[in-house]
């Protein structure tokens, strides 16, 4: 099985998890369209690379934590975009949840997708109990608070920022989960795997200011500017469009550089290679200039 | 240690795993307010009863699951009181959370504490993994989506409503969770506590209509009136205070009956009725006529 299909094949499991019995419609309706269809899927992606090259021994486990780890990634869209915090009436080039549904149904999506995320972990429990423990913890450490992606958001509520704990925790954190949740599913240590999420994260977040500079909300499906218009710290304004793109550039070979000894480091490393190339915007002819 | 000290001690251990290292400050202190001081502590006081009832045989898992379950319920306060559900300018007696922080704020500490309820369970994996596992899947499931709070909440956004769904989903769920949690943290299985935990939200929802009939904002220390606002069903409205009252007594008395065979059930039935005496509102002198 392509490994797409496996990530979405172990999305829609989940999803249904959450969807069977006497539900709300409408919020079991909303769940589903919060999560497909997916972007890039690219932290799953991330996940099960680390997982196969690490031996990927028992799949029922990476294919829960590359699940709950999008769940958990869909919900923080879900809320970021609520008009709290972006006001974002589009995601994916579709209505977001709270335009297509409701604010109630959004928050309630988005609480629903982190509590699914950790029962998808949970229910692995009879293939290694011990393994889906540290897994819930990973998945917890980089979702919550003080150093998960809510950690990252609330930066933005103060104002003085910590913008090293503000970048790992609002971009870094789902990316150190992705390669730390995959080596342990597949019975490895995390630790030795942070450096390379880490700085996948760093390469995301240089990646996602070039885009947010460069490209129009049509080519984007989500509005731009956001960083200037809420007044957030970016790599272009900060480096340039040439500068950023060359930042870039060195932050992934760091990343393959970091890569632990295992059996599939070889093909890891292109994965990560075919991510940066997908990951570096081509700028389109009207902003060539 | 009295039962009320060690249920405060649990909650606090927790909500300090939240707020090391480098944490937004105001986030971090958001996290605190919306759990302290708390309200009666009546569920987690209801599973470290039903676990002391069982033996008790592995106390810490009994605290990190009275702690995670108070987590939950106080995330869900949180967001229920945000302008989208309640809209509601206090709580227990205070400012609710997005009044006194923020919005986004109000927001990240649900989803916070909701995701450390999670990792404050795993954190006990190293005590007894298959344990944590379970505690993990009876959380989850009485919170999220099919049937769980999040499920309770969602019905509030259908037009054709199954209101056994709604109730058990919104009231009863979360005491559903307290009993069979208590039982599993102490090495029980959980559905034979399905009932006893069923009845107390049953006979809790019948309480809280009388409490929001006869008391006014002041007294209850957050608005009155909510379910004749938002159109939603009353027992109150539906069986007047007599009936109501009447209805509490037969649902308490049917909890007692329910209760399982084991070591301390004589001390657990003192306890259900200690929290029916509790719960049964006086009606306060200017509502008497």
């Amino acid at each position: 099985m392509p490994l797409s299909d496996r990530i979405e094949s172990a999305i829609s499991e989940a999803i249904q998890l959450g969807q069977g019995g006497k539900a709300p419609p409408k919020l079991s309706s909303a769940l589903n369209y919060a999560v497909t269809p997916g972007g890039a899927r690219i932290r799953p992606t991330i996940l099960m690379s680390v997982a196969m090259a690490c031996g990927d021994d028992k799949p029922e486990m990476a294919n829960a934590a590359a699940a709950a780890l999008e769940l958990i990634h869909c919900a923080s869209l879900v809320h970021d975009d609520m008009p709290c915090f972006d006001d974002a009436d589009t995601r994916r080039g579709k209505p977001s949840v709270h335009k297509a549904y409701s604010e109630p149904l959004a928050l309630l999506t988005g609480d629903s997708l982190i509590v699914l995320a950790f029962e998808v972990l949970a229910r692995q429990a009879k293939v290694d109990p011990m393994r889906m423990a540290e897994l819930v913890m990973i998945l917890a450490q980089r979702t919550g608070m003080p150093r998960g992606i809510c950690a990252g958001q609330g930066w933005e509520s103060e104002a003085q920022v910590d913008l090293s704990a503000y970048h790992q925790a609002k971009t870094g954190a789902l990316f150190i989960a992705a390669t730390q949740m995959g080596a342990v599913a597949a019975g490895q240590e995390a630790e030795p795997w942070m450096e390379l999420g880490a700085r996948i994260g760093e390469a995301f977040q240089v990646a996602d200011d070039l885009r947010d500079a460069l490209y129009d909300e049509a080519t984007l499906g989500k509005p731009v500017g956001q960083d200037e218009i809420h007044n957030r710290p970016n790599a272009v304004s900060q480096l340039g469009v040439q500068g950023a793109t060359s930042r870039l550039k060195d932050i992934l070979g760091g990343a393959i550089a970091s890569i632990p000894s295992c059996p599939g480091e070889a093909a890891l490393a292109q994965m990560v290679q075919a991510q940066a190339q997908r990951l570096t915007p081509v700028a389109p002819a009207h902003s060539r200039g």
